[in-house]
């Protein structure tokens, strides 16, 4: 690969001369600029973005970690981000940090080592302190969907426990008093919360969900089939089921379908996140609203915001959202009697 | 943000040292160690680890451009490419293209602006010229899913024609004679090559399918389920319906779903791509299978090898691939009539 050097020499002129022209100074000669394009040309240099922000010191990319692009809700969380970064003139750069620690410490050293100022991090895995390390030393980064108190103000963040408490509430209210939880074994905070949104309004209509009606699994179409099939083959009565998230429920509509029960007529589910597929299942799924297009909006205002990218875009953003209800077709009446396997 | 100088400074040393410190050089003294590396820690200071690469001229990161991550199929595309970086030990920065000229070029330039040295590339609106520009500059670059000649040792296909040729064999081998094809308005060759798989297969067996029976939408669930329901408004008699992907099998079922219309017993449907999702449809939908981590494999393992970051890392990569038939519930044998809406 051609460096400064080649193209100085082949040139006849300084490196400091085609520096001067990479940079567009209005220093370099109409001459100098003719000889050093021409041999730019001519041996395809590219003159290196980063060597141009180490004197310039800017940088107009945002750097984005989930936990996995190919995870539906990460990918609707990427192409929010990426919408605002584009409407701002910004790039976007994705990296995954499978929410495991040593992954997410790879991912934001590497966003920060291609000199992004502005990040919107999806972290789970890294401990608070280390958290609060990066945030310290990069003003530009906002957390998504987890709330460090030292830098609440950086923190875009979702109810997760009101969520499930509005779906259980909604099945309650449609007379169901025996249910089931599905929920997810990554050992994040959100399974936490989601579940403990189901439990606390149970408690509260004096229910409860015994232990076994709880199937844990990955958060996808797979784990939630297995675990829809642990809730029948542990033989527990259900007409409700509380799903962590819609790739979960899509699975556990699949299993129940399979062992001849039918949703929403013998057990009603609702799902959370709203994917758009929710929309195109028999029966469409009711679930729980995630709203990733206004977080992600906050999220990265607020980041080029505070990098000093781009100041005073907005009035303060909102910081903690709340998830609504989408009523669609895969909850009804409760009957009197819980379905089993037939 | 502190700079070299700033912990040169700090640390009563020359900028020479603290750079000799930084890249683990065997000349810094362990005297010079201790008070850089204080320096640095109290200053919060990051070593800039594109001034590292300038220095050595290496780079541990490839580069990935799709269209768009939050599209299945380029997320399950992302998922293969990041799980085969990860084995070698590699880092993975994605941007998106959406398929667009402008877009896909400032993904190109940002990507090797930021110093990566093998990339894979899924690009379907530049041209082939300027590929080919860009092909040479970067010997680690990759096409995946394209095909420009001059560079085929570089470039991972997928016979796209042979997929849709395999889909509707099987559907005249179940006895249909009546069929639609749900297409993709995405101006890239896929869509072309996949209708043409179909209409040469057709032509073959004797039969062809009017310009009414092809309906065209943008290739995701909202999409089929508008050109399912532009078929039927049509009053288009079919049995069989040879859909673009999966996402828009899946919003056709919907919509026939709706109309009355039952998959598979009335109307069979393949769709292509073999998404994780189709085995969670009811019914499960049959589908051609892209041998996704197969190319995504080659593709590194070719990208590693042309940018000399890893040569020699297996045999000569297989470049191109054949889908093949994925059967489930979703297709059946025809009925004499071909259903309409009731």
């Amino acid at each position: 690969m051609a460096t400064i050097k080649d193209v100085a020499k082949l040139a006849g002129v300084s490196v400091a001369t085609v520096s001067r022209v990479v940079n567009k100074s209005p220093k370099a000669s109409e001459s100098s600029k003719k000889l050093v394009t021409d041999a730019m040309l001519e041996l395809g240099y590219r003159p290196n973005a980063n060597a141009r922000a180490l004197v310039s010191q800017t940088s107009d990319t945002i750097g984005l970690m989930v936990s996995d692009v190919s995870d539906p809700f990460f990918g609707s969380l990427a192409k929010a981000v990426e919408r605002v970064a584009r409407d701002q003139g910004m790039h976007l750069l994705i990296g995954n940090g499978f929410h495991q620690t040593e992954q997410e410490r790879e991912v934001l050293d590497l966003l920060i080592s291609k000199r992004c100022q502005a990040f919107v991090v999806h972290s789970k895995a890294l401990s608070d302190e280390e958290l609060l390390e990066y945030a310290r030393r990069e003003p530009g980064m906002v957390l998504m969907n987890r709330m460090i108190p030292e830098i609440a103000h950086r923190c875009i963040t979702l109810d997760n426990a009101k969520g499930t408490e509005v779906a259980t509430r909604y099945l309650l209210g449609k007379g169901h008093r025996h249910f089931a939880f599905i929920n997810s074994t990554h050992d994040i905070t959100d399974q936490i919360e989601r579940l403990s949104g189901c439990e606390r309004t149970l408690r509260e209509a004096g229910l409860n969900i015994p232990q076994a009606a709880i199937a844990c699994d990955d958060p996808n179409e797979e784990g939630g089939e297995r675990a829809a099939l642990n809730l029948l083959s542990r033989g527990i009565e259900f007409t409700a089921v509380v799903a962590y998230n819609d790739a979960m429920a899509f699975g556990a509509m699949s299993a129940l379908a399979d062992n001849g029960i039918r949703v929403p007529d013998d057990v009603s589910i609702v799902g959370f996140d709203n994917l758009i597929y929710g929309k195109y299942l028999r029966p469409k799924l009711t679930t729980i609203r995630y709203p990733i297009e206004l977080m992600a909006t906050s999220a990265i205002i607020l980041a080029l915001e505070l990098s000093k990218l781009k100041p005073g875009l907005a009035e303060k953003p909102q910081l903690n959202f709340i998830p609504t209800l989408v009523i669609r077709q895969s909850v009804v009446e409760a009957h009197k009697q819980p379905a089993i396997i037939a």
